[in-house]
Order: C-alpha cells, then structure tokens, then sequence
C-alpha cells in the first residue's frame, strides 16, 4: 500500500459541483490529490474529445478549501489528457471522478462522461474508479464517503487487470441506509430518448428536447440494477480492453465466403 | 434476404462529407435510404448526446443526388436517437454509418463518432455497420465502394449476436488494391494526443491543442492493425453488451472483505 498516493480528481458535473468537493474532502486526508476538471457540466458527453478547437488551462480556487484545482474548457476526457501531459507534475497512481449527480450504472457507463474520465485513465494504464449516486434530485454525498477509502484502499493494493475499471455506484438513501459493497455485474438498464418537440417562441419553428426515460430490462438478480434497488452500493469491474465478439469471428469466417463479392440485389 | 432493405446511413464528417454521398450511393441501387446525419463535422464526439441544449431537424438537398436527407445540428447518436423517434416512417433494419475519412480501427472504436452512431442503433437492438478508410489526408472512396454490398448483404442475413456490431475498415490504397476482407480482432492502436501549447496573438495567454501522436502497441498478427497494413480491409465484431470484466467479481468478492469499511490510512 502506498501511504500517501498521488490521485487525480476528475467529474462531468464540472468543478464547482458539490460532488467533487465531497470526493477531494474524503480522499485529501489520505492522499495527495490534484483536482483537473471541465469549467462547465459536461454530462452525457462520453469519451467525448476536443479536436477541433483549442482548449485552456486555468487554475482556481475553491473558497474555503486548501486544494491544488485547475479546469479545461473541454471534455473529462479532454481534462485527463491535458492534466497527464500539462498539469501533474508526475503520473497519478489512479484517476477518481465523481462523485457523480445521478446513477452511471448499468449500460449508462457509454454515455457517462464520469466514467469516460476513467477509460482516458485507462487506456493510459492508469487505474481508476467512478463514482456516482443514484438520486439526481437529492444526491446525500455525505452518507456515501464513508465507502469510498476503502475502495480506494482495495484497488490500489489489488490491481484490476489491464484495461480494466471499477464503476460504483450507491444507492437512493433510504432510512436504512446502505446495506454493504456488492461486486457485480453489470446490468441492462440505462437512461434513454423522450423526444419532446416546441416551438420557437417568436418565429413558431420546432425544436427537439432529446428528453430521457429509462429503458428497462429483465435484469438478473445479481446486476448492479438490482443490487442498487435493494439498498446495496454496486462495483463492477469494467474491461474496455478488447471489445471483440470473439466467438463471432468464427462464426462469420466458416460463412461470410458466400457472400463475397456477391452482389447485394 | 429482404428484397430491398430499409437503411438508416449516418456519419461523424457531416452530411455534407464525400464519405457519406458514395455510401449512400453504393446503398441506394438496392436499398431504401434514408440519410439523417449531423449538421456539421463531429468527429472524436465519442457517444456524446446533447441533452443541455435543443436540437432542430432540417430537411436539405444533396445537389445532383435524388437523397432523402435530413440533418440535425447534434452528434451522431442524436441523429439516430431523432431518426428513430421522429424522422423516419418506421424502424431500419440496419444503421449504416460512414464512410468515415480516416480509420477507426484498434483502440479508436470508443473515441469515433461514426463508430458511436452504430453503438447508438445496437442500444436499440437495430444492428449496424461502421465503414472508415485508413487514409485522412487521400481518402480513396471509389476503391472501397465494391466491398460495401457485400458485407451489408451478409450482415443481414446473418445477424450478430445481440449487443454486438461490425466494424469495417479500409486499408490505405496501394497499387495491388485490395486484397480481400478478413474477420478478425481489434487490435490495440488508437490516436492519443500529442499536446502543444500556443499563445494567444493580442493577449499572449497560453491555449492548447490536444494535438495527436499514433499510440502504437505489439500487435498480434491477426488484429486489424496489422491485416489493416497488409492491405487487407478488416471486419471486426465488436461488443458492448456486457462490459463487464466477469473474471474479476470473483477475484474481488474473495479478497475485498479485508477492507470493508477499513480506513484509508
């Protein structure tokens, strides 16, 4: 175990959201953290990166808090690039981000751009945890902090394998509270389109809220989706190494020969 | 086989890219199109979905080409999650997205917005297809267009397994042409970023671009990468059903319980 590990501290919500003061105030008792996160909210933005525009680099001051804190006017994934390369004067032993305003779990982890921090840790070997709550109305970030050193603690001394990350999420808070750690597996659930559409106000033209509900599944009883539901925080072990289909390969070598050149029509 | 197929064909250049007039018109003598692409080049915008600001739907002409096309002033996952909702008269049997200028083969599939557009249709259960060409600066889309019936005829016939898309490549035009399509794996190469800082011209203040930098990587001899650079055009199953790393739970349910509730320090 290190004693005093060099973290980076990231998020989607942008670096005055409540979460990530949360996140810097457990951690900054244990570690030396380093906060590199976007100006504005950027969620649902994905691995999303700036190409086309030039980015800045700003350093800030959180009031009342003695932290090292710089923002990107860009992506999470944007802010990770521009934090390993510019910012940290050395490389970060792990990248956390969150703690997110509403649940990334199940098949919500494609859209985060909480988590997509953490797969720009990852494709650079660095480990990483995603944190996020499932209340966007009512996140208790407070009730959660208790959970996260020792998770920290957990991954720093026990590795994931290569292109491999931890997504957690904690439940709703209930009068319970939260009955424990689950790791799991991820489920099918994840925050869909509504699309609304309305009109320009003067000129009468539509326009289009993209709107969201949530698309539900069958989900197993050991998903993430489930465990959130019964109360229980969820850690899912996320692999974005190797993405193959591999029992398709096959498959498709034994027919595709058919097929080729063949026209369509 | 259905006679003549409804496709949705998308892309990350924009709709008016070359890329997408010759998929479409590849497409065209044996399917019904629809086009609905963005407005403007979203290229690297991963699966970003704009859900802070209101989209509009514009019906516009391709000069010369009797096309059915819309665009919408979003990514590509907006345009297929619109598409689906509110533009097309009923569902595709297939998403289409490309021909994207430059490859995304290797590690790229997670940062392309071309590849996102499919990923989008897979969330659906609409199966799809990826096109790109390994060459930005000299794209060859005439060369490619004879593989292209093909792979759709086949794909269609033979569904992938849910969850899972194809991810086809071109490799860069060499006078031997190409040699043929092989099934394979991702291999590891992506884009990474190559940062460099500039001063602004009034103000002198710094301002960066992200840049890029090939990150190369052992490759084994059956990934794209490599069949990529022996002029083979590559189609790879990729999945993003389940994510998650399953081999892990097990490891982490036995060795975490030490550190339930175990202080950081």
């Amino acid at each position: 175990m290190i004693k005093r590990p060099f973290i980076l501290v990231t998020n989607d919500d942008g670096v005055y959201a409540p979460g990530i003061k949360h996140l810097w105030q457990v951690l900054s008792k244990v570690a030396d953290i380093c906060v590199v996160a976007p100006a504005s909210e950027q969620s649902a933005v994905s691995l999303s990166i700036t190409v086309r525009h030039p980015l800045r680099i700003e350093k800030i001051e959180w009031p009342f808090i003695e932290a090292e804190v710089w923002t990107v006017n860009g992506t999470p994934a944007d802010c990770v690039k521009l934090a390993l390369n510019v910012i940290l004067p050395r490389a970060p032993q792990l990248i956390v981000s969150g703690i997110n305003r509403g649940n990334n779990a199940g098949r919500n982890v494609l859209y985060s751009g909480t988590v997509a921090a953490v797969i720009e840790g990852v494709m650079h070997n660095i480990p990483g945890i995603a944190f996020s709550v499932s209340d966007y109305f009512n996140p208790d970030y407070e009730k959660v902090k208790h959970y996260i050193p020792s998770v920290i603690h957990y991954l720093l001394s026990h590795p994931l394998p290569e292109g491999t990350f931890l997504n957690v999420n904690f439940p709703k808070h209930t009068e319970t509270g939260i009955k424990g750690i689950r790791f799991t597996k991820q489920g099918k659930e994840y925050w869909t389109e509504n699309p609304e559409q309305r009109e320009h106000p003067a000129e009468g033209s539509p326009y289009y809220w993209l709107g969201s509900k949530l698309a539900q599944f069958d989900e197993d009883d050991d998903s993430d989706i489930v465990l959130l539901k019964e109360g229980y925080a969820t850690a899912v072990p996320i692999h974005i190494g190797d993405l193959t289909h591999h029992t398709s390969i096959k498959e498709c070598r034994k027919t595709f020969e058919n097929f080729v050149n063949k026209p369509l029509a």
